[in-house]
């Protein structure tokens, strides 16, 4: 298997993902030293503590490197708009920055939040796409405007590793409120990737908080190809009944028509309780990406319940990064 | 000798202090590459100079690496109370962070200051206490609320190896004036590890400006089993009579019913000039742990006079640091 | 030819500015370990992507190690006047940090802009000679008030690799608009390379935009001991006039009397078009140091054109910095 860029799930489809997932548990509890001389450049327009942490102890363990570069903190702020007149704040051009960066670097990693205003934006995800036209070396996603790949990658380890073939595992999607509205991302990514996975997706939130149509769109093709199903509701209570994952995330409301950004602080209904749990199959298991604010969007009893799989998940982030880098410039590959 | 976690004197007492200043001198001027295929991950809530690089160059330095992650610089702010809504600022709590790090790293290592305004918070040291609670690898202070045992390592390892065994050392840590309250974390680390080598420790400060009781308290202790002793006194030419050893140090006011912040601003006699030098023993060192305000809490006199230890104390962080991590993670521990 | 530290063109000479770009040369595409064991620490006190990059990766691809600190961003605001009273916002001294730092690092990189508010005093360089001053170990430039001498000699390197030996090549310097006054520490570097390495080399710029005497006298002296010539003009069409390498650059206006800052944000006819190119030789490249607004310094005709060489020219950081450093601190130095 081939992968030149990998910043979006269509970039592996359903065979790739199982494939990715295969290889991050088949190496767990071993190190081997598969990225020798690899230096990885990590571009941060956001901050990150799991997705630097475990993106460079990958580097490191394996026997390579990571420089990191916090945008706009030490590293001027990068103009991404052609024919910009660069007379703003932003000093330097992805133009000019990405191919440089891709003469020092053996691949490029970058993160780059949504706007969370305007979803036809996000889903076109200008920066991240001009980082895979700009650079002659392969470009990984720590989160772009419309996917976090990885953490999708991660959370379905999670499943799998607990509940063997995830093929028709029921997992439910459910929104959570915030204190102000959140990217898309991560919501997407795991019903990508869950679907990729051929699980029977159940994607439950409040009125006017729709995800993207044109990822429930690819979401239902994925599903379709690996035999499983996606499902939209805006009733909690029939999303997790005998649900063996539970997949708690705030986002923000649609941006076409539907309620305003203070609509994420309503709907305390949806913050997961152990109540919710209990709606479930008894083995199911609690999943978030992290950062979570405690009490808000999750209680402190779900989080510090044994079926809280958080940690793992963040531990997995590492095994299914260390297996795309391996993909992307092992010193196998 | 076995050690689980360092963020206090106490993890070690005066054996332990005794061995890590035996080991830290005996491998000066070698560099065994001890820390081969090991991670630490180094988590500041404060800024740091010698505290980053030291640490830095003793895993690189070792055949290690070290991941350096800034709290509300790039990665997430961090809460530490146990029950908290978390509708602030903060992001992401430790009981999550910590235990995340510990899956990517082999070691964490914390700095967190003191608020500088409640003398019996700053002794409880949360901060650290949640790293030491939530983690399942070895944690080690980089400075916290209450303590900062690495200076307090290096400074005594910088008299000793002028001095000899320091059993019986007439040492005074001298307070001085500042532009703002500091953390006490500092002097109560040379008064602890001071004790706990046995030398006779004199503290001097104006009235006002108390160490925390119980600190002083274990020093005593410490003091009575490695044969030194303690006196406080508000009188600094009695202090310095004689003394082989002067530590100058500005801290805060003690926050019950005494001065206010401004008081550290008061007392010009404290600072540090070579008139105090000249009441000392002949070949008495100057010892600060850095940064220094030159002209507030020392001349430039002192700083540049041959009495002055303060690159040498600087250096000795890294052969401490590098003793203490070679237990806590060594290739050999 | 042994070298204690790179901090200015002068530290090289014409005889040394010739070495490095030949060692540069010789080693493209080519990876020895020549810096086993070594740790370079970087101190920016300013924002940096190439530079940081190019540096670290110097580091890491020769078997060695960086470390990087932020001037007040993680690491206390440093003072640099002798005799200061430290009662503002700098809490460290040069005097204690540099010597620090030199204990733990095999050698000291440092990136401080000029004021661009006063001409003298950037040209006595203050900050960077006291790095010299204080630092037992090798001190490099990443840029200071009066020169950034890596990324001069990164220019000549992109220009001697298209043409040939460099004696007598006409090359222009042209001065560019800009949204704020910019230091000169590029063009004087440019300048002076090109100087050194014999080009027939053209300053132009509009009247106000004076480079530093001193910087144009080193110039010419070195221009009289390498065969070529340094000309200075208002007439950018002459200056262009079949020369070989345009380079473009924005810079302050000079501080004595003249424009005001202003002024940068005049001249609009000095924004590099490909009307430009097209007065110069048919072989002719453009250069330019990065950062670079488009559409504001530089048209995007002549960034996006064949004959633009910015990416080559940034690549070409890293091979004369790798030259350097196996001066300073290689495994056979």
């Amino acid at each position: 298997m081939t992968l030149r860029h990998f910043t979006h799930i269509r970039d592996l489809g359903p065979e790739g993902v199982e494939r990715i997932l295969s290889r991050a548990a088949a190496w767990k509890g071993s190190f081997p030293k598969h990225l020798v001389d690899r230096v990885l450049a990590m571009v941060f327009f956001n901050p990150s503590l799991r997705t630097r942490a475990s993106f460079e102890t990958v580097m490191i363990r394996g026997g390579g490197s990571a420089v990191v570069l916090e945008v706009g903190n030490g590293v001027w702020k990068l103009e991404d708009r052609l024919g910009a007149v660069m007379d703003g704040d932003r000093a330097e051009h992805v133009r000019e920055a990405v191919p440089v960066l891709a003469r020092y670097a053996d691949a490029l990693a970058v993160r780059t939040f949504a706007t969370c205003a305007d979803d036809a934006a996000d889903h076109a995800d200008p920066v991240i796409g001009a980082f895979r036209q700009y650079s002659t070396v392969p470009v990984i996603s720590m989160e772009s405007a419309r996917e976090h790949p990885c953490q999708g990658l991660a959370d379905l380890l999670t499943a799998r590793e607990l509940f063997g073939p995830t093929r028709g595992l029921p997992v439910t999607l459910a929104w959570a409120p915030h204190i102000k509205p959140l990217p898309k991302a991560v919501p997407n990514s795991f019903l990508l990737t869950a679907a990729a996975a051929g699980c029977e997706v159940r994607v439950a939130h409040p009125e006017g908080f729709e995800l993207m149509p044109e990822v429930l769109a690819e979401a239902r093709g994925y599903a379709q190809a690996a035999g499983g199903s996606v499902s939209v509701t805006h009733d909690l209570d029939s999303a997790l009944a005998g649900s063996r994952v539970l997949y708690a995330k705030s986002w923000g409301p649609a941006t076409a028509g539907g309620p305003g950004p203070e609509a994420v602080k309503a709907h305390p209904e949806w913050l997961t309780s152990t109540a919710h749990l209990a709606r479930m199959a008894p083995d199911a298991i609690f999943e978030h990406c992290l950062p979570v604010r405690r009490n808000v969007e999750v209680s402190d009893a779900v989080l510090d319940s044994p079926q809280c799989r958080v940690v793992d998940e963040a531990e997995n982030r590492f095994h299914v990064q260390r297996a795309l880098l391996d993909l992307l410039i092992g010193n196998g590959s």
